[in-house]
């Protein structure tokens, strides 16, 4: 891999990064659901129907959204140069990009960069890193080594992100890359089913980004037995540690939510099913008023329970269970007798705060993060583009 | 109607509303959707079957929600001893509290004062505005008079909320008086009808209260002839008027947003359907991103393609229009060429702020307004119940 200053929209930090990808590399990958998605997230969904991947390009500071056909264009343009310089297939390489929506991306100054880059590969995480990311307070990465049968493979991520999403300058991007020998079908599933305990249960505003971007590349250059099944007993050990990696990504995203001081852990159980609790655990997660609440240290457990009332998940508000910090507050209804406010006071001035709530209807269970809403997010925000 | 001052939770204004309604008078109402309801909600609805009213009562300062069996036995004992001093059925006497969630409400306080307030009975609509209100800074009224057929008709309403909903001291509460003679099931589909288009289209912070109400209450004085049907010409002025009393009103619920410093009208055009592009002005109305870089007078038109794209509803980016002020900035997919930023920043320092977004891909319109998201709603929010 090999980053560089390409000049898109910073000067003073790494822009663009490179990475390239040893022949039979297998891919698999996860993309933003809105509507209104960018180009780069148009072509990766078209390269990732071969499952292959030799290269991997991501500029930062300018998402190349709502750019219509010049947009297109760009992504072409950048893939086919990448193509021509390391000698593979255009549909090989995949492009992220992440930045102000609806400005042309000057593409040419990536273009441009490329053949430099492509001599200068090396292992430089921590620029890697920085290529990619805008508005991040410091750098998200995440490491493990595991034994599938008895060979050692390695997973390793980088991330991006500061609002879940934020369009102007922020959006969620990962990269997972691993040197483990498995199909891509399997890599997609174990993705797929991953990344909503991860990616998909963090949460800073609510807010959708036209470009999150997870992708998953295994080398297979580890000379393990090869996997040819799910339930293959071998990758045991790798799903937990990669379930492992994306957890701590994610979570490093939401730590350093815009302008959060506060990290939120919401656990629910009790729900109709999973995708209840965390459809839930969100809606906590998202309220502003939970948020604000947090952020003035105010154990306010009444917007809680409009939260979970608000959802639209099935609950019966006099089944309905919640504590903080360990301290049950309110039970089967109302708040609980003798409540006392002290310990969970003492707990809410503290910078991790835990939320459990049972629903107290079914065994739905999920957790989800998040952080709280300051006069930090507003400034950031309401200042940003100007 | 009389307000009165009995010590709930404010000791500086009137705190509690009696309206009584002569016999005959039909009823209609719609209530919050959150599956934790507060105990006020599950009365009315029970008492809405019998679609006759002859008295409400309002209390500020608590929401009697999450407060269990106490809360249930609070209700019953407030209409009972209200249908005591008014000689009416129990189930004719409406209920409904705003204020803090999972406090027992000390409905003595309520019943002491009942005897009282009916014995004052008047028409100081100003008080009782001031008795339902929480955290709003002005008091929220509207008032027209039409004819059906010859005889002229009267409808007014009140309400509160400063926050679409803060369930900790806001909620949104409206009620609506007519002398029409309209039987309930017209009454409640005109309603059920309108409220869409008014209370259901405003947004402060995308929470939704335990204790949403809006009733309207027809007491059939006005001596016109009787309406058989919903399709009844003589009643469309009546309809008119209706929703221009509550559209007014929820507009003046927004303007009072909690921390606003600016109103936003948002018109969606050419969605799929009316409801889905009253969703997808909601998802701009909701998004933090949007409702901040307004704050900030900041023209950031890539929020706005952002939130419709996470509305989760039919869009295609390629023929989404965005207008903000009257100015095309964003069509078919891309900015405009030539898009002079210079006039929209102007409009963006204004009081009220106008986007226009069309879909391009069906016939749904819808209009939907909000607030901005300030540094003064973090302040109210994060600090309010300590």
């Amino acid at each position: 891999m090999a980053a560089g200053t390409c000049g898109v929209r910073y000067s003073q930090k790494p822009d663009v990064l490179l990475v390239t990808l040893t022949e039979d590399t297998e891919v698999a990958g996860v993309f933003t659901k809105s509507q209104t998605a960018a180009a780069p997230i148009d072509w990766c969904k078209k390269c990732l129907q071969s499952g292959r991947a030799r290269a991997l390009i991501v500029n930062s500071g300018n998402a190349n959204a709502f750019t219509g056909i010049s947009g297109v264009e760009a992504v072409e343009r950048t893939s086919l140069k990448a193509s021509e310089i390391i000698g593979s297939l255009q549909e090989d390489v995949f492009v992220a990009s992440t930045g102000v929506i609806g400005e042309v991306l000057p593409d040419h100054k990536i273009t441009d960069a490329l053949a430099g880059l492509y001599k200068n590969l090396g292992s430089d995480w921590e620029a890697a890193v920085k290529a990619i990311s805008t508005t991040d307070t410091y750098s998200k990465g995440s490491y493990k080594k595991i034994k599938i049968g008895s060979t050692e493979v390695v997973i390793g991520g980088i991330a991006k992100g500061s609002g879940m999403i934020a369009p102007d300058m922020a959006t969620m991007l990962a990269f997972v890359f691993t040197d483990a020998k498995i199909p891509k079908d399997i890599l997609q599933n174990l993705l797929s089913k991953l990344v909503n305990r991860s990616f998909n249960s963090i949460t800073v505003d609510s807010d959708t980004s036209t470009n999150d971007t997870v992708l998953l590349f295994a080398t297979g250059k580890a000379k393990h037995k090869e996997v040819s099944d799910i339930g293959d007993k071998h990758i045991k050990a790798f799903c937990q540690a990669l379930d492992s990696v994306m957890l701590d990504l994610a979570q490093q995203i939401v730590r350093d939510g815009e302008g959060a001081t506060k990290f939120i852990e919401i656990k629910v159980s009790g729900a109709f099913n999973e995708a209840s609790a965390r459809k839930i655990g969100l809606s906590i997660a998202n309220s502003p008023l939970v948020k604000t609440a947090i952020a003035g240290e105010d154990a306010n457990w009444g917007r809680i329970v409009m939260a979970v009332g608000k959802s639209g998940e099935r609950a019966d508000r006099d089944k309905l269970c919640i504590s903080m910090g360990g301290v049950e507050i309110a039970a089967f209804g109302q708040a609980v007798g003798g409540y006392d406010e002290v310990p969970v006071a003492e707990h809410m001035k503290g910078k991790e705060i835990n939320i459990e709530v049972d629903v107290g209807i079914g065994g739905g269970t999920a957790s989800v993060w998040s952080c709280d809403l300051t006069h930090g997010y507003i400034s950031i925000n309401a200042d940003y583009r100007t």
